[in-house]
């Protein structure tokens, strides 16, 4: 132990929207606390993320099964409940603050893990610059997590290749399909994305052109702003050319204006703080309908994207275990404040490994496609936005089927007996 | 041969929408065709269905490569391309029917094989009539296919079992999403399944009971006529007790007047003879959003359901194989005019074979789903309907994977050189 005084058990915890393989980071944190154990103590779980942290919801993972564990290497969603739930700022709400170190010394936390994304890191931070501020010597490292793919300074983020096998998987597969009806029914296809302001996820079209070299594409990435007349003309020159148009969108798409392209959504009377995405594709289909007069189609899979464990990428999974392990081995090492992020070591053959960087270097920043990933006034993937794609999709590690179905258990954990007072929050 | 005068080349041809394994059957009308070569001559394929006929777009499949017929196997799409376009009425447009007559003569057509629904079995029946009254003796069989298992006196379409694996796949993978997020994020989601005017597809959902057996289930399918004020109970009464709610809906889901739920489709201004629907989901999730003041989310699958290769059930392969061979099977028995149509043989286990009905019995008919597969108001699944569906999603068949993306490669088939003159179509 680095410090005598050091508490020295572990917990983990999930926040943000999920990923087909955020398990995996689980199951290599708990590994790798397992194989530490000269230094760890016990690892509980929070359920729901911080808000777990602030309930006392929490599992004691030390005993837990084996094949718990090689079943959370398969188990899409949040195993451990991941929250849309962050704290408040510091001087709003000290007694978060305050109750977040009760629970900390309460259960002898030295460890904090939080497997999230940028907003998740921010959390991250907040809570072990306060631990330490009262004297609590907490190492916090972040498990890094999104099928956004915007985590700064990562080559990639863990969860992002799975999302683009499932989409590039979906989107071949529907290209050959509208290719062998276009003559007398759909001549417009668009699938929506998931990624918000970023396109990385829409990215995930290009692959199309591994299978279907001369697919007429058009990309609407978040990132490049949506001109109408712009985007009629490729329509037209693609359908003129090639008899059919196959686009996809990123939900974030934007007006020159800097306005969603997105109406319905915005429009929704729920209470929340921030704009819900997601119709973009509905809007795409029918502009492209009005001006083709011809039938188009509009897939969104949505959540379909993030938990598709019957479609994972081998890399992208073994990078998601690998975040988990690397994360465990820099707070072995000390590194308060870090958050391991993917390093690309190779190019031929693509290799990678982690390297940590400090939370505040990448929390909430967003990393968005670099122009040279794209191409024809920014419809187009270009050859270097292909070359990224192609190595983070390689490999399968799907869930096994039985009886026709995936093999997917639900989890539910057994929480510890609560300790402390009951927790009210008060906003 | 049954007559000696009779052609004996064989025509095959696919219409109306694709599903995940039409060209299994494609391959088996092949294959059977080449094992029994003592009766036919050589085989053709129309490209783009029975706009193929008339525009002479054929290809000659008698030197097949065995490779070819292997890759058909896997296929999504429609290989031969599938045309969403009928003949028109006999005596408004006898000129297309001449047109098919003489098409059928100059290549010695004695058998046609058309691989489509419901309404390409009207097609087919139409052609061989008026083959047969003008003196052309052809054996027309249909070959059954639907991702919306509406084929009357079918146990089950060929399709339909792929579509419903693809579907109660991604609908069990977002359920335990949801499951692990809804404290702080999304409590009610919904996935909208096509079918038009039958509800099978949405039934998929069901599925979910295998994996998650208190799932907060609530379906919409399109045979129980909407009502807003049972909805809004039962959703709130499965969000009260779970915390959440996953829902499938229909697209084709009327209200209690008939009319669609289905604003946006509608109001599409292309040029159809039918309402294009999608799009339902959203309205679902936005009165669920009104009227719990949360967040909701919407997925639409759409083409990804009739396309996913990658996701296919070995039974519904199986049958989709079988359908084709059945059919030609039929056609050496001389039983013109017919339909092979899946019939169950045993419950435990499972066991299904071929019987032929007449094509005039199902053309046109519209097979919708029990009530005795529904309950809760029809809201919800039964037991018989699960009973129904899980033996036809069991296995799997999928497409294999190469360098991390489906192993799939566009087929592109050389027409024969045309021997008529040019087809101008009068309307």
């Amino acid at each position: 132990m680095s410090q005598a005084a050091q508490a020295n058990n572990v917990l983990y915890a999930q926040a943000g929207g999920v990923t087909a393989v955020i398990n995996a980071s689980a199951a290599a944190v708990i590994e790798t606390v397992q194989q530490n154990s000269h230094v760890f103590g016990k690892i509980y779980a929070a359920i729901n993320g911080i808000k777990g942290v602030l309930e006392e919801d929490l599992v004691d993972l030390s005993e837990i099964d084996n094949a718990l564990i090689e079943q959370l290497k398969y188990q899409p969603g949040a195993a451990f409940k991941a929250c849309r739930f962050d704290l408040d700022p510091l001087e709003h709400n000290p007694a978060q603050y305050e109750r977040v170190l009760a629970v900390f010394k309460a259960y002898q936390i030295g460890y904090f893990f939080y497997n999230g994304g940028n907003g998740s890191m921010v959390t991250a931070q907040k809570v072990s610059d306060y631990c330490r501020a009262r004297g609590h010597q907490v190492i916090c490292v972040g498990v890094a997590k999104t099928i956004d793919n915007d985590i700064a300074l990562s080559h990639c983020s863990p969860g992002f290749g799975s999302a683009v096998k499932y989409l590039a998987t979906s989107f071949i597969e529907a290209t050959i399909d509208i290719r062998s009806m276009h003559e007398t029914s759909t001549k417009f296809f668009v699938m929506e994305a998931m990624g918000r302001n970023a396109g990385w996820l829409s990215l995930a079209a290009g692959l199309v052109k591994q299978i279907v070299p001369d697919a007429p594409l058009l990309l609407l990435p978040a990132e490049t702003p949506f001109n109408r007349d712009a985007f009629l003309q490729r329509l037209s020159d693609l359908v003129e050319q090639y008899g059919y148009c196959v686009c996809m969108v990123s939900e974030g798409l934007q007006n020159e204006n800097g306005d969603y392209l997105n109406i319905t959504a915005i429009e929704h009377t729920v209470e929340q703080d921030y704009t819900q995405l997601g119709g973009v594709g509905e809007i795409i289909a029918k502009i492209a309908a009005d001006h083709l007069n011809c039938k188009t189609h509009c897939a969104i899979p949505d959540y379909l994207q993030r938990s598709a464990s019957h479609c994972v990428s081998q890399t992208d999974w073994e990078m998601a275990y690998g975040a988990g392990k690397a994360s465990v081995m820099a707070a072995l090492r000390g590194e308060h404040g870090t958050l391991p992020v993917v390093i690309k070591t190779s190019d031929t053959p693509f290799a990678w490994d982690f390297q940590t960087v400090n939370l505040q270097e990448v929390a909430n920043l967003e990393l968005r496609v670099p122009d040279e990933f794209i191409c024809c006034n920014g419809m187009d993937i270009s050859q270097a936005g292909i070359d990224y794609l192609l190595p983070l999709v390689q490999g399968e590690r799907s869930s096994p089927f039985v009886n026709g179905l995936p093999a997917i258990t639900p989890i539910n954990f057994q929480l510890t007996e609560r300790v402390l007072p009951k927790y009210i929050a008060f906003k």
